[in-house]
C-alpha cells in the first residue's frame, strides 16, 4: 500500500486522539495496581510497563503470570532502564506492534514500541543524525535515498539537510507509528514535510523487490530491534535485496545493536554484509543514553563500484549548504564524531577480529568476484580500524 | 592514618565476612516486602534498593515515608537503571558511606556506595583503563603517581602496566571499601599487590597538603560523585592543592560526570581547572553502560612546564613493555580510543564553548602568568577539539 504523499496522515492522526487522556484511566485497571509502599495510588499511570509512575524497559512485573514478563524482545536480560512518567499521552495497538507515548520527567516525550524505547526528545539527535550522516557524508553527492522504517520522520529530517538529494523514499510498515509521531513528535515528523519525500506504507521486502536495480545512492535501515516485525531486516535475503537496489558505490547504513551486549549478533550481521557487499564494511557506534548499555551500533556497507572510505567523510556536513536549512541546527553529529564513531574498544576489536579470522576460512566456499578485493579483515596497528575492504 | 603497606587489609577483611550470607536475611525485613504481583517472595533479596530481585539506582521505593527516596545523590532524577540480583554478597556501613556488593545476573559482581553503582566486573575496564591511561599515556615517562580514592584497586592495576612508574601512592578515605573489594573484586584489588604501591588511608585534602610541592608526575582522582564525602574533591581549594603537588608538566585526570546530564557541573569544573592550571585543559568521555546515561567524562589538566598534548599519546600503550605484565590484557583502552575520547558531540562543544566565551570575559580578574599561553578556549573547525591551551 502506497500512501501517495507525505502529508496524508491527518485523517488517521485524528483517529488516535483522545486515547491519551489521563482521566479516561479511572478507575484504575489491574495493570496499575501498585506496590504496597510505593507512591500514592493517585499518581499511578495506566500502562502495564508503568508502575508507581515509572516506565521500565523491557519488563512488566504485573502480567497475568505474576512473573517478570518480557515483551517480544528479551535482548538485554538482567538489566532495565526506567524513566519517570509525567503523563501517558497515547497508547494503542497496530496490526504490528503496541505503541506507547509518554511525557517523561527529564527526557521529553518518549516513543515505546512493544515495550522498547525507540526514541526520546532529549537524545534522538544522537541516533537520527548518526544513522543518516554516517552514510550520506561518506559519498560525494547522494541523490536518491531510501529509508526502511523510520516512521517517526527523524531520518527524513536529517536527509533533508543534504541539498544534493533529489528523492527520498520511505517504506514504513506501520501507518499508526507515522500518525502517532506526527501528533507527539513534531520535531521529528517535520521530516515528512520535505517535498522530496515519498511515503510508501508497506513491507520493505516487497518494496525493495519491486524497486529498479541500482536505483539508490544510499539506503538507511531505521528499524526496531531484529526480533518481531523487524527480524527479516537483518537476514541475508533482505541484505541481498538491498545490495541489488543500490547503485555501484552506493551505501547501506543498518542498525547493529550494542557492542557491550550483542557481539554475536554483530558478528552475524558482519558475516552477512561481508558476504553480500563487495565494497568496504565497517562497524561504528555512538552514545544514546536511553538505549540498553547506552550505545547503539551501525553497520556501514558499500557496494562495489567507486570505492567508499567511510572513515573520512568526503562530503563533510560542515560544507553542505542545506545542512542547517531544515530549521534546526545539528545537535550531535560533526565530522570529527563521524571519524571517532569507527574507533572500537579493544575487546570489540578483538571479538570482531577473531570472528573475521574464522570467517576467512570459509571464504573459499563463496564464488570469487573478480572485481572485489580480498575480503580478509585487517587490523591496522596504527589506526586501529576494523575494516573488511 | 597511614596503613603502612598495601597488604595489611587482611584483618579488617576478616571482619567483614559472614555479612553477605543470604540465609541471615530471613525472616525478611520490611525493606524486602514485595510488590503484590512481583516474583515469588522467596526470591526477594535483602536490601532496601532491591525489590523483587532487582537492584535499582538511585532510588528506594520502600522507605519509611512510602515515597521515592533518593540517597545523598539526586544527580539524575527521572531515570533509573536496574540490575537483576542473583545474590547479595555484602552489606555494611563505614563511617563514610553505605557499602553493598551483589552478584548480578549479567554484569558480574557490582559495588554500590550510598546506592550508586561504582563498578561492575563487566564494564569496569572502560572506566579504570581510561581514567588511568588518558593521563599516563600523555606524558613521556611517568615516575611518581598519586591516586585519590580508588580503593577498589582498579586504577592501581592499570598504573602498574607502566614500567616507568617508580612509586604509586594511593590515598583512600575508607578502609572498608578496600577490604570489601579485596574480598569480592580480586581482579581489581590485585592492583594493591604491586610492590610500588603505598597505601595511605585518610583524607586526601590533608594528604596533599602534607605532600612535597612538585612531587607527582600524575594525579588521578577516582572518587564517587561530588556529593557527600567526595564533594570537596571538585572544589577550587582542592584543585589548587593538586596543582601544587604536581611537577611542572605534570597532569591531573579528574572525573567529570556525564555530558548528557551534567553540563553545568562540567562547566564549573572546567572553570576551576582553567583558572588553576596553566597548561592545557581538556574534556574527554567514554562509554560505561552501568553509569547514568551510559557515559562518564574526565577532565585532563596539565600544569605549566613541558607542554602536554593530551590529544595524541606520546607514550602509546602499545609500546609500553609493562602494559601486559599485570597478568591481564587491556580490554577497552587503545591509542585510537584515547584520541577519540576527546571528540565531542556538537551540543557538548556548543555548551562548553559558550561557557568559555563567558569565562573569557572574567579572565582579566586573574593575575597574569608570564609563562602561560592565552587561556581562551579555541574551537578548531577542522579537528573540532575543545582546548584551553
Amino acid at each position: 500500500m502506497e500512501a501517495g504523499d507525505a502529508g496524508n496522515g491527518s485523517a488517521a492522526a485524528a483517529q488516535i486522539k483522545g486515547n491519551g487522556d489521563d482521566a479516561s484511566c479511572k478507575p484504575l485497571p489491574p495493570c496499575c495496581i501498585k506496590a504496597k509502599a510505593g507512591v500514592p495510588e493517585s499518581e499511578a499511570k495506566c500502562h502495564d510497563t508503568v508502575v508507581s509512575g515509572w516506565f521500565t524497559e523491557p519488563r512488566s512485573r504485573f502480567g497475568k503470570t505474576s512473573k517478570v514478563q518480557y515483551y517480544n524482545n528479551p535482548m538485554w536480560p538482567g538489566e532495565a532502564h526506567s524513566l519517570k512518567v509525567e503523563k501517558i499521552l497515547y497508547q494503542g495497538k497496530s496490526p504490528y506492534q503496541e505503541i506507547l507515548v509518554f511525557e517523561s520527567s527529564t527526557y521529553g516525550n518518549v516513543l515505546v514500541l512493544d515495550g522498547i524505547v525507540q526514541l526520546t526528545d532529549k537524545d534522538e539527535c544522537a541516533y537520527q543524525e548518526m544513522v543518516t550522516h554516517l552514510p550520506l557524508c561518506s559519498i560525494p553527492s547522494p541523490k536518491n535515498v531510501l529509508v526502511v522504517g523510520g516512521g517517526d520522520g527523524g531520518v527524513l529530517r536529517e536527509i533533508a539537510r543534504h541539498d544534493s538529494v533529489e528523492t527520498i523514499d520511505i517504506c514504513e510498515i506501520d501507518q499508526l507509528v507515522i500518525d502517532v509521531c506526527k501528533e507527539f513528535f513534531p520535531n521529528l515528523s517535520m521530516g515528512f514535510k520535505d517535498p522530496r519525500v515519498r511515503l510508501h506504507v508497506g513491507d520493505a521486502v516487497d518494496f525493495l523487490r519491486n524497486s529498479p536495480e541500482g536505483k539508490y545512492d544510499a539506503i538507511i535501515v531505521d528499524s526496531s530491534d531484529p526480533i518481531g516485525p523487524a527480524q527479516a531486516l537483518v537476514e541475508k535475503p533482505f541484505i541481498q535485496t538491498i545490495a541489488r537496489a543500490l547503485k555501484p558505490g552506493g551505501v547501506l547504513c543498518n542498525l547493529a545493536e550494542s557492542m557491550w551486549l550483542h557481539t554475536h549478533l554483530i558478528q552475524d550481521m558482519l558475516s552477512i554484509c561481508h558476504q553480500t557487499f563487495k565494497g568496504s564494511v565497517h562497524y561504528a557506534w555512538t552514545s544514546v543514553p536511553t538505549y540498553p548499555s547506552g550505545v547503539i551500533g551501525f553497520l556501514l556497507c558499500a557496494k562495489e563500484g567507486r570505492p567508499v572510505n567511510f572513515l573520512t567523510p568526503v562530503n563533510p556536513i560542515e560544507k553542505i549548504q542545506g545542512a542547517t536549512k531544515a530549521g534546526k541546527e545539528l545537535r550531535f553529529y560533526n565530522s570529527e564524531i563521524h571519524r571517532a564513531a569507527f574507533v572500537l574498544p579493544t575487546f570489540v576489536r578483538r571479538e570482531l577480529e577473531s570472528y573475521y579470522t574464522t570467517s576467512a576460512s570459509t571464504e573459499k566456499e563463496k564464488p570469487k568476484e573478480s572485481v572485489s578485493k580480498s575480503q580478509k579483515i585487517k587490523i591496522l596497528p596504527n589506526n586501529a580500524i576494523l575494516t573488511a575492504s
